[in-house]
């Protein structure tokens, strides 16, 4: 038996204390990962406070994990002891669906959210089916790799699922702990990008990427860009004009929102037809693409921009993400 | 100069009475076309109405044209006078842009419209660029043919955009003018089908190859399906509570707007993120894609189900589509 050690929330919202629990027998396909970083993600947050209404306390947060492997279950063939690994926002998946047996482990719609129904990375131990757990590439720094495992694969997917060329014109919607790397990797991708972002961030966009920067805030500088974007990846959660945008996509344009926007998006059907446009989403991404993601961001150098706090002050590390100035990830380190 | 005799409206809504006007020299690249018979679609109602703030008047609606060649501008190589033809809802493009360049001549933002600042098809000539003229192949009853150049292509262009595949399980919602043609194609193309309609149409639709039948007035029916459909081709233009048709797309499925819904369509992003959803539109088709359907209606005996008026008596083929009952499509024949 194996006694973990956490921190977890007993009611919406509240603070996070030292929390004990034991993980039973290690099933055959499952791994045990020793935490050495976690990321903190919004989506921590609106679990604390039950947004979502799946959250059962205690509630242990954490989903953006890097870390070793401390143990490996009987099947497990392609991680060993000792290997360096993150592990995301789902931890298992149901391997039979059409989904999965496409590929298409992400879209699973039985997979384990590794904080849904079941205890996260605030913790020094976290478990989850191998098949979730992608090993890290030795250039890529274990401390600041966790994430990307949601935030990084949340934004990488799409240029994946969605054929993004390098030939395309790329905006980001909110430069946070997301946005920030959708601007590193369509830079690297190849893409002209522009940035949405409130003023105050034109020049840390420019440095991460971004060949231009138009304030979001302003409704004529979006209308001074319409037709102008192949895609845009809206990384925020709040609700906006939304026409706006869509009109400032290309014919064959398409708006993809990758932030958990609660309210209706309340988009016209005419912008949709007249400009043979798309509205469309996606959640963090398969094993592969996660794999993919990890090998382009060692090839280029990409990694988040963190800041770190020991994970014994997790609650002020909360509170500092809640206030809005993170820049632009905050890490938990044991 | 050619004079034309057609049938105008000289305000919003207002009867159409015989109008004449003049045709100016061809142009290079235009052509002229005998009208034989014309569809009547929603959009020549909405265009008379002005709903979408397009329309000059005197206004001579209609843009499903079947007919002959009458005369060829000097640089016209691909059509002669006596060629059996149609002309849809575009009558030029502008050939240089993007769009056009990359053969999506149908998302040209300087498209003309066939009705849009210029006059129709209700009338016994009809001028048009060479480029947006299709030839009809001979197996097709050109009588019958017209309702494909905008009805028919509107429900087929997504077939080739979307990629649907005949492995596909896809749902037509609204079975009128467009939406039996959609079934018509779906079931030629090798997908399941099913139809989403009101009470009343079930045999019909299964007579036009629907698989099944779900009254689309029932909530707890559209429910009972929910994750079962790769495509929903919406043909509506009515509001709906589009959440639960997003709910039965299975993961990546696609809803896709063909009628001109004008309110709002609220859509969540959590269901276009959770299924890495995708809500989109298109108008009509390309001229090549224009070619691919006649190929294909002819190929598999796909013809629209039509009602025919004489020309003369436009106004009550109007109030005919205007009453809801028309089976399917209405035709003004010369």
């Amino acid at each position: 038996m194996t006694t973990v050690h956490a921190y977890a929330a007993t009611e919406s919202n509240g603070k996070l204390n030292p929390f004990e629990y034991e993980l039973g027998d290690l099933d055959p396909h499952q791994v045990d990962i020793t935490v050495e970083s976690c990321g903190i993600c919004h989506s921590d947050l609106s679990m604390l406070g039950n947004e979502w209404g799946l959250s059962k306390y205690p509630f242990v947060p954490g989903h953006e994990v890097s870390g070793k492997i401390a143990a490996v279950g009987e099947s497990v063939t392609h991680l060993s002891v000792g290997d360096t690994v993150g592990l995301g926002w789902h931890s298992d998946y149901c391997m039979t669906c059409d989904q999965c047996m496409s590929g298409n482990y992400n879209c699973c719609p039985s997979a384990t959210g590794t904080i849904v129904g079941r205890h996260g990375g605030f913790a020094d131990v976290v478990r989850a089916a191998a098949a979730s757990v992608v090993k890290l590439p030795d250039e890529l720094n274990t401390r600041k790799a966790g994430p990307l495992f949601c935030g990084g694969i949340t934004v990488f997917n799409p240029f994946v699922q969605l054929g993004i060329s390098p030939t395309d014109s790329v905006a980001v919607l909110g430069i946070g702990g997301l946005g920030h790397l959708a601007i590193q990797f369509a830079k690297a991708w190849g893409c002209q990008v522009t940035a949405l972002t409130s003023p105050g961030k034109e020049e840390e966009a420019k440095e991460m990427g971004a060949h231009e920067v138009l304030n979001s805030r302003d409704p004529q500088a979006i209308k001074s860009a319409y037709g102008k974007f192949d895609v845009i990846l809206s990384t925020i959660n709040v609700p906006q004009e939304w026409n706006t945008y869509l009109n400032a996509l290309k014919p064959q344009g398409k708006l993809h929102f990758l932030g958990a926007v609660l309210e209706p998006l309340n988009i016209g059907a005419m912008p949709l037809i007249g400009g043979q446009r798309s509205v469309s989403g996606s959640p963090v991404g398969s094993p592969v693409t996660i794999r993919k993601m990890l090998e382009f961001s060692a090839r280029h150098q990409i990694e988040p921009i963190t800041e770190h706090f020991p994970m014994s002050e997790v609650n002020e590390a909360i509170e500092h993400l809640k206030s809005g100035d993170a820049r632009y990830r905050v890490v938990l380190d044991r």
